[in-house]
């Protein structure tokens, strides 16, 4: 990957750097310093920084409108939460609301199972504003287990669950209890979302690369990843654990049950534990989604004994699927065939930082158990629902075959997640100039897309890409093609320019 | 500070140890298992065992209540939320019903400010299920920096705040930047809030304790800082920053002036990042709230030149003060005279975790800019708010006199934050009974604390104290004084049994 310098939005008000400080950039951690994080990085700072021109009346740029196609924020573009959830919402941030059910109902349209869940939920949590056990509490926790059997159909256990601010965190804690030493390594796809490389980083353990297959629909190779655990143990590397994204970001594919198989094979053969990111599990276009934990069960019930010591964790969160709701902060994670002595020693990490947002487990607990058929809020949350992955349908259709109308741009067919993750084959031209500017070539391209379209993606540099191969990541989140016109014309004349 | 054992709360479904696993407590994260945490340890999951057996209707307790006094959680207790911050927080999560401020008014009493405010927060978030920008959404830092120069009377820059899930998370991260190898140390005070040695424990950092003085009214004592400051260099630690924690946690204490003064100067002298726990900055129930920002200005103002190169951290947070919203996790740091390159680093570590939670950040705006006199809302606010903080000085001061009843128990006048932490002297027969079942007489007597009462304190070893003396840590937030009376009892009872 290449480095990613990444600046602040505005000029600091510290103008010089000092001599005599205790902390500088030579002697901070170093881990920090090597951490990478793209989707946040230069590009998006600088996308930033255009959309406050803009706010402040700027005419001089060559677009009216920012478009962040860099991060999966699907609030920040036009998608409008769920009804059903935010009005269970309002209701346990000010329970005062509850004293006059009849207004709700009258003046806003609120309905009982809205008015049931929220005090339901008070039940639960007492206040919103009180901590919580630091696992979450526990009456969301069984409704997170019920979830899970559903979608199953094997048992969960609300003990093995935690919840946690949004994945990310959970991801967080488990490379953290994993990662036992400097030979420590962990498995991750490339392309990847940068949050595992940028973790392995921060904890100084190795991330140990398996290139996914792009030509078959970004699949697994079994083969690819047999060869990265045999080249890192000759490096002396202790492979502990392997990452899937399923569905995938950047790439957006669903795996074949064969293709999880395949990864429990080599889990428990190698002793790894099996890292499940499965933060998409709803969005996926095609077939339907088969949890890690589902095909494991069904792996152990086939073959009994060949699979006992699997042990698994599968994540999930509040921020994506037709939920959307990033800025608050929810997810969970269900812990399979943890030595239930490492488990107590997680609950002691999370304790220390005493529970997730309450609130957004009271939002997590109204994803995984929304309005079922008959209840009087369900025809909406259906409508509302179908009508957000409808909508995603169709702008990742347009996307694509914008992609296909562009020289030098091949994309796989979207299957699933928030992303498509074209390849792009740029003249020798253009990678001259980028190197000119210190740049990898990729990095240039989406800069130049920035500054002259206001759309903002992210290089597939910042993902992991195969040697010699370039790529971007654009989310099919922001509304209307007028955006996507506006790349297919800039990657028109940047060619030109650069043939 | 002694081991404490940190179980689940109900037996675990995995019930042999498996032999075969990749993750077990003998190879996972070396660090994770020697941090301690002891606030949520075991005598909180036994405590919140008795509370699940007395709502099954278990008769066979001799209490009918727990109290939970081991945490300062004031909305598991009985404190109501101040209204203002809740009906805008309602407003935020569904902004539906902005369309009918007719009917918020006259069916709910909402105030026109509580309208304005949650539609400037919608202006400046957009949504709360959106991401925002890593460091928190501007308006709302430009909110707090506002909050900061009125309380000191000198500048703040929205550029230099950070907003966080809760103080623990912005120590979490200041920490990690801080601590750049094994030989790294950080000044704590003992007793401290645990999260700190946890934190250094995880980063495999050193913990350079500093002793308050109990007899100062808990105050630092400049001989004893520059004593372990010397003591650490002589092992080779590194000491890098300086942890004060004002008012205290455990402790209560108000930092004076001039020991604040003192802080800064041997920062000043031995290079040392100055971190300012500042969570109780309104829990002080004698003189005014001293911010070492304001104190490190007028220093600088006074004495120009000596003081340029001073590194300050000051951290923040709305689970505390009057507004006891801890399931929020919401808070801030603001940082002064950091290398620039070095905020920037701070800036790439926090955008990996995203954003903190926005509906969080929308909270920590209403704290900093709460309704001012002549505003609609502002007569309830101010009511409220007196109400909360008279109470506590009430229940701080029915303890502390309870406290003097008791044989053997000694404790300084309570000055702020929620806690009080008397000493106790134990009888001899009482310390030999905790030999013999392992354990710090301090634990052993708060074990018995919580079986004889439901009245659950956490001892002082979790915190940290000198050695041969006792002590425990008791929030003064439960209502009622049946709760003190059965400490009182149990106490002339225990005393009595092992005299």
């Amino acid at each position: 990957m290449t480095q990613t310098k990444v600046v602040q939005s505005t000029k600091r008000t510290l103008s010089a750097v000092p001599s005599s400080k205790c902390l500088s950039i030579d002697n901070m951690n170093p881990a920090i310093k090597a951490a990478k994080y793209a989707v946040r990085g230069e590009l998006a700072v600088k996308a930033e920084n255009y959309r406050q021109r803009l706010d402040e009346g700027d005419k001089s740029l060559p677009f009216d409108s920012v478009i962040f196609a860099n991060i999966g924020n699907p609030q920040q573009l036009d998608q409008k939460p769920i009804t059903f959830f935010r009005q269970v919402l309002s209701l346990v941030e000010n329970p005062m609301l509850l004293e006059n059910p009849e207004a709700l109902k009258a003046s806003f349209g609120y309905q009982q199972d809205v008015i049931d869940r929220a005090k339901t939920l008070l039940a639960n949590v007492q206040s919103v504003g009180a901590y919580s056990h630091s696992q979450g509490a526990p009456g969301i926790r069984n409704s997170v287990a019920k979830f899970i059997e559903e979608r199953d159909g094997f048992p969960a256990d609300p003990q093995d669950l935690f919840l946690t601010g949004g994945a990310s965190s959970g991801v967080n804690t488990l490379l953290n209890v994993i990662c036992n030493s400097p030979n420590a390594g962990v498995l991750v796809p490339i392309p990847q979302y940068p949050l595992y490389t940028a973790t392995l980083a921060l904890l100084n353990a190795h991330c140990v690369p398996y290139h996914l297959d792009e030509q078959k629909a970004w699949g697994t190779d079994i083969d690819v990843m047999n060869k990265a655990i045999k080249d890192a143990k000759a490096s002396d590397i202790d492979v502990r654990a392997v990452v899937v994204i399923n569905p995938g970001n950047p790439t957006g594919a669903s795996l074949s049950t064969e293709d999880i198989k395949k990864v429990i094979d080599i889990a428990a053969e190698e002793k790894l534990v099996i890292m499940a990111d499965e933060v998409y599990q709803t969005n996926v276009f095609e077939g339907e989604f088969v949890s890690f934990k589902k095909r494991l069960r069904q792996l152990q019930q086939a073959e009994p004994g060949k699979y006992d010591d699997v042990e698994l964790v599968s994540l999930h969160s509040t921020s994506k699927g037709m939920v959307g709701e990033c800025g608050h902060r929810g997810g969970y994670f269900e812990l399979v065939g943890f030595d239930p002595l490492v488990v107590e020693q997680i609950y002691k990490l999370v304790s220390i930082m005493l529970c997730p947002p309450v609130v957004a487990q009271c939002l997590l607990e109204t994803m995984v158990n929304p309005p079922q058929k008959g209840d009087p809020s369900h025809e909406l949350y259906q409508a509302e629902y179908n009508g957000i992955r409808d909508g995603l349908y169709k702008r990742a259709r347009a996307l694509y075959s914008a992609f296909q109308r562009m020289e030098g741009v091949e994309c796989q067919e979207p299957q699933g997640a928030m992303y498509l993750f074209p390849t792009i084959k740029l003249p020798a031209k253009a990678v001259e100039a980028a190197q000119a500017e210190g740049r990898a070539a990729d990095e240039f391209y989406c800069l130049r897309l920035l500054d002259a379209t206001g759309v903002c993606v992210v290089p597939g540099s910042g993902f992991g890409q195969k040697e010699n191969t370039l790529h971007f990541r654009t989310t099919f989140l922001a509304p209307g093609t007028d955006w996507v016109e506006r790349i297919v014309k800039f990657h028109a004349d940047f060619m030109e320019k650069y043939r």
